[in-house]
């Protein structure tokens, strides 16, 4: 029975002094959020596959973590489909619930499901955790911490400028370094694929989206050995070779796609979302317009965009989202969705590593009461629950060990003051309070300890 | 794709208007277990299959949601297994992971991985969602969150005492009426199982439990289907009937177990128990010496408690826990441990149902700016961005429908002031705030917009 226990692969734990850190980001997040008048919801861990399948892309489906039916349901299993190797039928068999991959389909599978109760557009932010059965890397889990704010029911362009200063307000409340935000819009891609003779961008969209990793000639190889002929690499390296400002890039587009309406109405609302964002006191975000940018997920249908990590860092993108017109269902029109999602481990990996957490995150002190015996104890627990009563933080030291173990444990829990009140202290009618970071010690009034251990915590 | 979306069976969604219900109740709870000097720790959705199974009991065991594995692990599928009827031998070919199923299991597995860097004794708490494959009922759900506090690497009976003052002092801050606690000992029932000429409690104590819903008569009449002979079951029956205050009970146990060091010094141990936690000032909750209590998990070694819903709802217990030796890894002796659990949602349910919550769970109020047309955005763009620098929720409607409208809007999401500044007040320098509850209209100078908006807010 002594076999090593560990961790699942990918997943972690998380101690008192990381979570403090935690909760300081998670907070700002959700106050950031709530100024902008997002309203909270929260979903189940795992949704029905029916729910989640299709909607990501093939290769994401198969990074789900899907639940094992149970009991006699188990029974169904498609053991033809083992047979034949055909290994995702086989597990499809086994399985009707996976854990949430995103925050975003379950929350239109939310909305879909409440349309009647919801006034639009619906505003809403969420803070949970999604699972991805992805090989682990630095800043990447298969357990993690997602937080997401999503506009549902409202196609405006100032839907995506209200996104943008939400990153734009986090990262300056964190005192971050200024950030790219890449943009860019699918109709746009859609236009280039057309141009290149594809079905849809979603065929190469992500190849497209490794440019920043492989560089644009690792891009061409990669789409070479994808069956894509020359005359359409060409084309699409002319877009992808394109420099120089927002302005600059967006009149060269026009000149291309002067007979594309799509495609042009994809230009246009990215130079009002660019404008517009840049009226707002934009600090900590830097748009850049990017036609390299893709975005895996298959459910993007305009507007793209994501938040490159500081340039000192290579841990890929700290957010992204996008607009989706096809995933609320209500019949015609289906309702048009507009969020952006902000990774949480990877943003805390950078504050942690800019030293950017403030020194004191929890300033209240603890106190511990030194234990003299069974037979002392009575008064102390009298004290010990006046001063909770106060939300002060104390304690008793469990069982009458040596005193010597008990300081240790006081200076390893890093116990602000340790009281002491033994034989000597209880004739004399006293109390000791040691100071642990000063090592003081001084004697009180016992008929004193509640308010002058208030007057210190 | 016009299906019928659903959360899966058992689970829920939340919307804003729950969680800060939600978050109420929680934060008491976590301030409590701070006061108390607990270290909040996390650990991952799902741990290793062999760091949960044969800790819960089998029956436990099978509730478990099990995590599928992927790619091309699902091929070593014991297709044996399955054709034999063995599913749980075929399910566990299938799965090497699940999703938690307590809190106590993974913080035993936490402890083990991690005892050179904590000082023990370790108080955690964690607060946490838990999953069970059980059938849904009122007030019990599949996925649901588990409120827990322990201590481990000590024995004294303090640890008892603190546990029980935890409850006390929650219920106490939530306003909750009276509630019985009721203890009782593994060592007794041990005592107990030895005279039925049981091997251990284990094989009745989930009967045994169910001795609250089905009464003395029940649990014999299953116990009877489960062979256990006529002589044992009158003894048992002996001790279940027991009635009077806790000290007559412990009276007539001592005579029957004077031969017994086991079971006598599991009698004292309550005993003690019982009469220091008094001495702590309870007020929300009785203790009462139950014989009749089992707790259903294996692991448990010696004190156990439960605390009752009060009398006027059936919804079973709200907490409980208890002492378990085997649980933490270290070679001689194994650290022990005590903790207990709040069911929280259940509490929810109890306070929702007595109007226990607070009427005010936000007091911060909400601003909606009109949008009278993209060409006149420009200014409120740098007003909301100056409010929400001062933390203030406040919003533009992001489109420029009609006023109706936008008003419409403003009423169902609750919004506490619209502000108006339109063609007119433009020109004349001046903003308009409506007071949404009192339909109050009044104008101010522009030039004031961010301090007036600001005093209301």
């Amino acid at each position: 029975m002594s076999q090593k226990l560990n961790t699942p692969k990918g997943t972690r734990d998380f101690t008192s002094f990381e979570l403090k850190k935690r909760d300081y980001l998670l907070n700002i997040l959700k106050d950031c959020f709530k100024a902008f008048n997002f309203q909270e919801i929260q979903t189940p861990s795992f949704e029905n596959l029916t729910t989640l399948t299709g909607k990501y892309g093939d290769e994401e489906d198969n990074l789900m973590f899907k639940i094992l039916s149970s009991g006699e349901k188990i029974k169904k299993a498609d053991t033809e489909a083992l047979k034949e190797n055909n290994l995702s039928k086989f597990s499809n068999s086994l399985s009707d619930k996976a854990l949430r991959y995103d925050l975003t389909v379950p929350l239109s599978r939310f909305v879909s499901q409440n349309l009647n109760n919801l006034s639009f557009p619906f505003k809403r932010f969420q803070t949970q955790l999604v699972w991805r059965a992805e090989r682990p890397q630095r800043g990447r889990y298969r357990e993690f911490l997602q937080c997401d704010v999503d506009i549902i029911g409202e196609s405006n362009l100032l839907n995506e400028v209200e996104c943008i200063k939400v990153y734009d307000t986090v990262f300056k409340r964190l005192g971050m370094p200024k950030v790219n935000l890449r943009i860019n819009n699918r109709q746009i891609l859609e236009g280039i694929s057309k141009l290149m003779n594809l079905d849809s961008v979603n065929e190469i969209a992500s190849i497209l989206d490794k440019t920043d990793k492989i560089g644009v000639e690792g891009v061409m190889n990669e789409l070479k050995n994808k069956n894509i002929k020359d005359a359409a690499l060409n084309k699409l390296k002319f877009f992808l070779d394109l420099e120089g400002s927002n302005e600059e890039k967006i009149k060269s587009l026009r000149t291309e796609f002067i007979s594309n309406k799509i495609s042009t109405d994809g230009i246009d609302l990215l130079e009002k979302i660019i404008i517009t964002s840049e009226k707002f006191n934009l600090n900590n975000v830097d748009l850049i317009f990017d036609l390299t940018l893709a975005r895996g997920l298959s459910y993007y249908t305009g507007t793209i965009i994501e938040v490159s990590s500081p340039s000192e860092f290579y841990i890929g993108s700290i957010g992204g989202g996008g607009r989706y017109d096809n995933l609320v269902q209500k019949n015609n029109p289906r309702l048009s969705g507009f969020g952006i999602s902000f990774g949480f481990d990877r943003i805390f990996l950078i504050l942690d590593e800019l030293n950017l957490f403030p020194d004191e995150l929890n300033s209240s002190k603890s106190f511990l009461f030194l234990n003299f015996g069974s037979d002392k104890i009575d008064n102390l627990l009298i004290f010990i629950d006046e001063l909770r009563e106060k939300n002060i933080t104390c304690e008793l030291y469990p069982s009458d060990i040596k005193i010597k173990k008990q300081m240790d444990y006081a200076n390893q829990r890093r116990i602000d003051y340790v009281v002491l009140i033994g034989e000597e202290e209880t004739n004399r009618n006293i109390f000791k309070l040691k100071d642990m970071s000063s090592g003081d010690e001084s004697s009180f009034d016992l008929n004193n300890i509640i308010p002058e251990i208030e007057k210190l915590s």
